[in-house]
């Protein structure tokens, strides 16, 4: 399967048209961006190791019944994908208290919530991304309140999965974002990455942070927390 | 009944004690304030129109069956209310897109919402109300999922009433923002104020502003408006 025109350059990936409709090529690149894209950078090697990351994780859940869009690895930075027409909603799944829910709900950063929290988020840069309820969801008609019922079942199972695998590896899932999407013939999918781009991951005795976060602020070590993680997830020695 | 002790003093009202631990005593101030508390001035009788166009509305509602605070007026800016436990929760009900929803979700002012928007925010003042879901209102335990159901219904039902009544005196509810409490009994009911301090109203004709709105954005005619507001709800001159 080759590559053909590039359907869509988006600040982490980019999606590339193959032979057949139905079948994207996604592209991994180093690019980190972070903020709603205010501050940018490079995070050498990011590109391979997510690849790989995401697809481990996809095919797992492949395995435990979730539908996704993975087809097969092609090459270190590329993977072929079902095309799917991304519903716009970031689908945030949280364990514990971090980031925007810290500020939002007044909690101390680390705080175990007593339940899992699931926020749905409206994909829109321009907006910034912002915080949506069933009610906005329903209003600019990005899903019916059946699909919300299965995104939010789908969520839900996802980070159960995720949650045990990565316990058993030293790794807390603090939280994460995922992305679904609609196949042609209607069925709801997950799609996009599951990454240290877009989970919360800490070390659970160190509570030390192994994900963007240490982009986002400054804390040094980026590079090797990503190989890190790479190491605790694929159980694979880095390069 | 007289006043005892002051329990609470709010941006806009004065909560008293009074000899039955059941029931308080509002008293309505001037005093206004936008922003969270930022900007702050003064309405020229605000709290005597306020008094009348709530315990307008809460008479009307209670005798369609939605229960209420309101027992009986006492003054120009006294009212005699049911004592309850606030539910920490600003239901807010949207007919027609404005103020955060318009910036939230980048629709026009004045667009008219195909389906009724109905958002929870959680009533802290240091965290500037937050708007947030019904995960967030579960993991704090604010109300359980049968209170949010029951809210909502109540919140529906008023907006119904709400507007029919005021389209008929040629004013279009854009929004409003609703306080609900539980009394000592358990029972679910109503509580604070629907007044123009807590709700938008624009002239079904002009879309003139018709509310607090005018003091927020600077205006103009903001007294002028609370008196229109005043004689179009209670039929009644002003002064
Ligand atoms: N299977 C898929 N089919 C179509 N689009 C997809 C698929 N998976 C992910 N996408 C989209 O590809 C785009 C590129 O990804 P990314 O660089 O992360 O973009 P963004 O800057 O929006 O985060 C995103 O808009 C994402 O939603
Ligand atoms: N029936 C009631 N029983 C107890 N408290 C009430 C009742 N009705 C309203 N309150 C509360 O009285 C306080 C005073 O009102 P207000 O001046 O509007 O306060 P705020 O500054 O919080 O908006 C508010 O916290 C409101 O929730
Ligand atoms: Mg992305
Ligand atoms: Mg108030």
């Amino acid at each position: 399967m080759e590559k053909l025109a590039m359907l869509y350059e988006g600040k982490a990936k980019q999606m590339f048209k193959t032979a057949r409709k139905e079948e994207l090529i996604v592209h991994f690149k180093d690019d980190a961006t972070a903020f709603n894209g205010e501050k940018k950078g490079q995070i050498v090697d990011k590109g391979i190791i997510n690849n790989k990351i995401t697809n481990f994780f996809l095919k797992m859940l492949n395995q435990a019944g979730i539908p996704t869009h993975l087809i097969k690895e092609l090459a270190a930075r590329e993977t072929l994908v079902k095309a799917v027409e991304i519903i716009p909603l970031e689908v945030v799944v949280r364990n514990t208290a971090a980031g925007s829910l810290a500020k939002r709900l007044g909690l101390p950063e680390g705080t175990k919530l007593e339940r899992t929290v699931i926020e749905f988020y409206y994909k829109n840069d321009e907006l910034g991304d912002p915080l949506i309820n069933q009610s906005h969801i329903e209003l600019l008609e990005l899903a019916t309140p059946a699909e919300i019922a299965t995104l939010t079942k789908l969520a839900s199972k996802i980070n159960q999965i995720l949650s045990t695998f990565l316990a058993a590896r030293q790794v807390d899932l603090i939280d994460f974002k995922l992305e679904f999407g609609k196949t042609s013939a209607g069925e709801i999918i997950l799609a996009d990455e599951i990454t240290p781009d877009t989970c919360r991951f800490w070390d659970i005795e160190s509570r030390e942070k192994l994900d963007k976060d240490r982009f986002r602020r400054d804390l040094g070590g980026v590079e090797a927390a990503y190989r890190e993680m790479y190491k605790r997830i694929t159980g694979q020695k880095w390069q």
